[in-house]
């Protein structure tokens, strides 16, 4: 059974890319996939866009498509396993998983690591038990280390953007948050950026906030945004946490903002970031208020890149 | 772009109102209108009416829709311009509505006044952010200063219950509540009442609960409640806080409950209220539980109100 | 009109059990049953596999459906007759149900028992208000005694695993658990079971904990947990708190979990259970786990005993 958790677990990168280019185009042809299928999405975290977006990618396929959210609507449940159930959990994932399938033809599942214990968070524990108990395919809306739907729309976007260009300098850039974020939206970002053989990546942060070399590499890492800013076609932004001393925010040097000056730096480039942004602390009004922000764009082509996984499932 | 705010907004209210008649008569002739369409709805307050007759009215017409309770379901909203977000807030209502509306092609949405700073709740801040935002159509399903689906759905009533009458003699009444409660809902009635040639308002309401005259007039006001109800043909009653003391709830003498005794003054007049009413504080038993009540049918004609403003818009 | 609270509401037990086998074999066949009709469905309580199967009945039979969460989506709502609600309720059942049945052409309703005044939860107060003020047949997602859906579910899943048994020894155990909980599953299983001619039930239950009569009778009730099992084909287990002293959990002497030595006495008997369950305090890991354990089947047959019963009510 197939499942979509990171780049090129369904189809290879340029070619998710490619169809959610075609779903944009023509969003209701393929209407037939979805008939008298549904499709479950079970929010272990808050969403808006992925929430909203799934539904009309789902609809936009013909499909059916309830939301869960847990522990909210439904209840607490217990994640260890051989636990004597006594205590505030009423629900086992083992049952919860096998029911809630049994209810839709694919389920979406999102669930935000703790940040707590890397090695956790980072054996992605908790969707190899939602895989294993699934019995349909399951695509992630967000996994303790990746955002895959997320990072096909931000590739979706940037080929809308420049859809002729043989290689895209694009910097993915670390700015500052008030709280300690995951790393899955950057991971991911740079292992599908280094999966497509358009995309040129590096990647600035400051030192302690390298990402796990499984996701950066063969991508550069620099501590100097400014030097790497220079020529940048995309500047793709995102706050997250340390890896190296894990879920910290160990003190940053300097100033790391996405200003208008930074961005003058490049080769007049977009700017990208995948939503929500906290303005005046990850990325000045300037920047984001400007023409050449894609961030809007983004969100839109967050149906797309939902309707190519899902159609690739149904 | 059209949008749906206020008396006259996408149509001449009396054009509108037969419009809701008409889809009464026959809810599901007009499907083709919603085909691939989504109607997203955003809440900022609790709804039950609202919510579920926006929902029916969608469906009726062929349309997909979704709802987000903002906050609960999503991320916590920034609403002041030009803020450093190193707060509580996580997005900015700029970005939330663009995206929003990115998934929908009508929008409607719910948001209560705060009751704190009058030129703030009437100049309609929020809601011309949101229009000024959204991408495609918005329809206010209550705003700070105005409710216009219940505004129609009260008119769709009156019309339904004397077709052929030339005047309708309709008093405005206040009652009491235990709560500070916005304008909205009687400042719309009298809007939307002023607006049609068929309805002679009159408002009751205790000194120093007068109504902003913008909306008020030209019908009068008194605060003698038992001459008002003489040979009225509907008392329509809400509470409502003080307009002039903004917010305030300044002490009322005398008793403004609506009892059998005062509606045993009016023409055999019909009692009607958008609910959620609280009984034996705003009306007697007897008098919701007559069958001269119409706050059932009111309650049931909010479909056909969506219905007909959505099917302006699609 | 009719409503479906109970066994042989709107059909013979067996009949429905055969519908539901129907639906399942060939699940998208009545889609014009549900053209143009929508299935409203109102939680006072949480719940999982009941808003999930329910939505997907309602889809497979073509029809629409809503969800509303009463007091978290809508307003505090008021119980009493006759109350002068100046207080936290903001809205009466009574306009309420009126409104919301309005919004659809089925409505079901989940309303679990308080389990303080066993004469008000036994008498169905709630759902006998909700039946008079219901304009559209009302379907019980689990009222204060019963919980039939569930039950019908039940005996779907027993047909279906033993199609040509003429006698199934049907054995209903109570088991352990850390909160006081309902009657609702066991008096539903008791019920449906005693009316359905292929089964012959006995209740393991220890001293304290025998239902109410209405519900056992003529099944027998022992204390002997143990000798109970002897030969069963079936053993249904769930908690529930006194009947007798209503809502209390009165000591138990020895050891009442669902282990693989007691199932080893069953003749290869099958574990059943309504979920969510708590592990290793109801049922043993080793149990639960093995290939007798029918629970995932039960929750999927969920949307058949849904789709059987709104077949026949829409």
């Amino acid at each position: 059974m197939k499942n979509f958790l990171k780049a090129n677990d369904i189809a290879p990168v340029n070619k998710l890319v490619a169809k959610g280019l075609q779903h944009k185009k023509d969003p209701f042809v393929s209407q037939h996939l979805g008939k008298n299928k549904t499709i479950g999405l079970l929010f272990f975290n808050s969403s808006l866009r992925t929430r909203l977006s799934s539904i009309r990618a789902a609809e936009n396929l013909g499909a059916k498509v309830w939301v869960l959210d847990a522990g909210k609507d439904g209840w607490n449940l217990e994640f260890e396993h051989g636990t004597v159930m006594d205590g505030t959990t009423a629900e086992h994932l083992k049952e919860a998983i096998q029911v809630m399938s049994s209810y839709c033809d694919v389920m979406g599942v999102r669930a935000f690591p703790k940040l707590i214990d890397r090695e956790e968070d980072y054996s992605e524990k908790l969707f190899k038990d939602i895989l294993h108990y699934s019995k349909v395919p399951v695509v992630s809306l967000e996994s303790a280390t990746r955002h895959p739907l997320q990072s096909l729309a931000d590739l979706i976007t940037m080929k809308e953007v420049f859809p002729e260009r043989q290689k895209l300098k694009v910097v993915l850039s670390w700015a500052p948050h008030p709280r300690a974020l995951p790393q899955s939206v950057p991971n991911s970002f740079a292992e599908w950026c280094n999966a497509a053989d358009w995309i040129d990546l590096s990647i600035a942060a400051p030192i302690g906030y390298e990402l796990a070399e499984e996701f950066s590499t063969p991508a550069t890492t620099t501590s100097d945004q400014v030097a790497a800013f220079e020529n940048a076609d995309i500047i793709y932004t995102k706050n997250w946490s340390s890896y190296s001393d894990y879920g910290a925010r160990p003190h940053v040097a300097g100033d790391w903002i996405i200003s208008a000056e930074k961005m003058a730096l490049t080769n007049n480039g977009k700017f990208m970031h995948c939503l929500p942004v906290r303005r005046n602390v990850v990325v000045a009004d300037a920047v984001i208020d400007s023409k050449n922000s894609l961030v809007i764009q983004q969100a839109e082509n967050r149906i797309y890149s939902a309707q190519a996984v899902f159609a690739e499932l149904l």
